[in-house]
């Protein structure tokens, strides 16, 4: 390849790479928002609780940082594919009822990878504002545990940040600090590379203290 | 009439619906402080309590809304009539204690005609502010259903919101579908009226809903 | 002395009351740390939930405040003295467990100081945006004890605002008080050693309440 086909191939990758970070943002609210319906199942609420709990627990976690950061209406108002998700993963969770193992395992993967994502991408945009690393890495970490904070304050549970399994937070606060570490090392250019990056860490960081029942 | 007059009589007309939108929106607020009020009373709150409960029940919603709105200083904060309303009401509520059966159908009254105003109202700052129609039915609803929520969390019961009555959200949703509905099809000129027209509309479903004990 | 020498003087002092007035800031922040440290550890919490109630408890106040005002991104998110003073002192909490009479009496100074001070603080910040003197009051009174309610609704504790210490809030509006009539009486130059005062008549109100049992 001629170093200018080169550089077209790794400008694609760069724009790709933001691409899958929201991807894999939307999938974190489509997560959230099953994991709410588990729970608004027991409870036996109806279409109206899911929706309510489902928008809490899905968008609550971005919802915070943007109002927290102060830079104009949360993208959860204004990006419509957010609102959207919530609400269509909510009403299929509400009719149809999918149980067994494998679900299990799939849904605790996807909080995983929602737990990394969201722990980066809070960085990314408390430094993109401006903002020093500590209130990034606390930004990052409160993008992640947010909604689910929001969720069992709603339904009257302890929220899961304080029962036992102390790498649920720690696997968002990992990604918020790779984030961190890869805005000193290197260009903002790369910045969907480097959230992929962090996300992939602590999603990882999730699943293996998931597995091995680390605490 | 002739043309001029007619018009101005139209004028007139507009500029008070926009007046009583005000008043309803106030009277919505007071409803909200007499309902957190039977509450305290049940909880035997001293004076601090009523008003620290009515001021989170009457002003949360709204609080919630401009905060995530993000157009400056919430209106409960910049306008010194809710904010006289609410500490009023909850004075007046804890010196006071009014019951009977006509008393308790009266703020049912009140409160079904807070839901559709603040339904109506929230959906239409949220169009004001530019947000799309899906983000203005959440917006409206949240604003309609935030104080109380917010009053039910501090108090550690389960939100109404998710507790049986499911038209209660439905009627400001109601409210606010009527506003964006509104919205597409009138000039804007015409704002009061619409809100009028979308609050009446909510008020008189969420009415029914508890007259027929529809769930 | 001349009268520029005093001009001198005076200077120094209205300087001076400002970083004093910063530093009691900071201890609050330490203060409800602390408190929130006490409970953090009746419930067996590990580190990360000191650090999660720790932070909610000690910034959560001043972040709903810089919230409702709108007046740009929080200053416990900008000014990264108060991050660090919360999870550093949480951190100490959860490793060395300091207990006995001279201890809780200590916090007890720590907390009374604290509501004094963010009573003050918050009507001074709230009547700089340009609040009415009664939205100033609210504001104060919800810095002072917004940290407090968010830590007790995480941990489902009835919020100790309504719990029969009818003080606790009252100290907070009386500290707001004193702010707001300082503002009618002297010129802005002097707001440090307004605020100073005001958190002191605060502080005392609350430790005399806590002395003589006051409701």
């Amino acid at each position: 390849m001629t170093p200018l086909a080169l550089a077209e191939g790794a400008a694609d990758v760069v724009t790709a790479s933001t691409e899958v970070v929201r991807v894999l943002d939307l999938l974190g609210v489509a997560a959230n928002v099953l994991l709410a319906a588990v729970l608004a199942r027991e409870k036996r609420f109806d279409l109206i609780g899911f929706l309510v709990l489902g928008v809490a627990a899905g968008l609550g976690g971005g919802m915070i940082r943007d109002t927290l950061l102060q830079r104009g209406t949360p993208v959860a108002l204004t990006d419509l594919s957010y609102l959207s998700v919530a609400l269509a993963t909510a009403v299929v969770a509400y009719l149809v009822r999918v149980e067994g193992r494998w679900w299990t395992r799939g849904i605790r993967v996807l909080d995983a990878v929602a737990l990394g994502t969201w722990g980066a991408v809070g960085a990314q945009k408390a430094i993109a504002a401006g903002l020093h690393w500590l209130p990034a890495l606390l930004l990052g970490t409160i993008t992640a545990v947010g909604g689910g904070m929001v969720r069992d304050v709603l339904l009257h549970r302890t929220p899961i940040v304080f029962g036992g399994n102390t790498l649920y937070a720690t696997c968002a606060t990992a990604a918020a600090g790779v984030v961190v570490l890869a805005d000193w090392l290197t260009s903002s250019e790369y910045q969907g590379l480097t959230t992929l990056l962090a996300a992939g860490v602590g999603g990882t960081l999730c699943l293996l203290s998931y597995r091995r029942g680390w605490r």
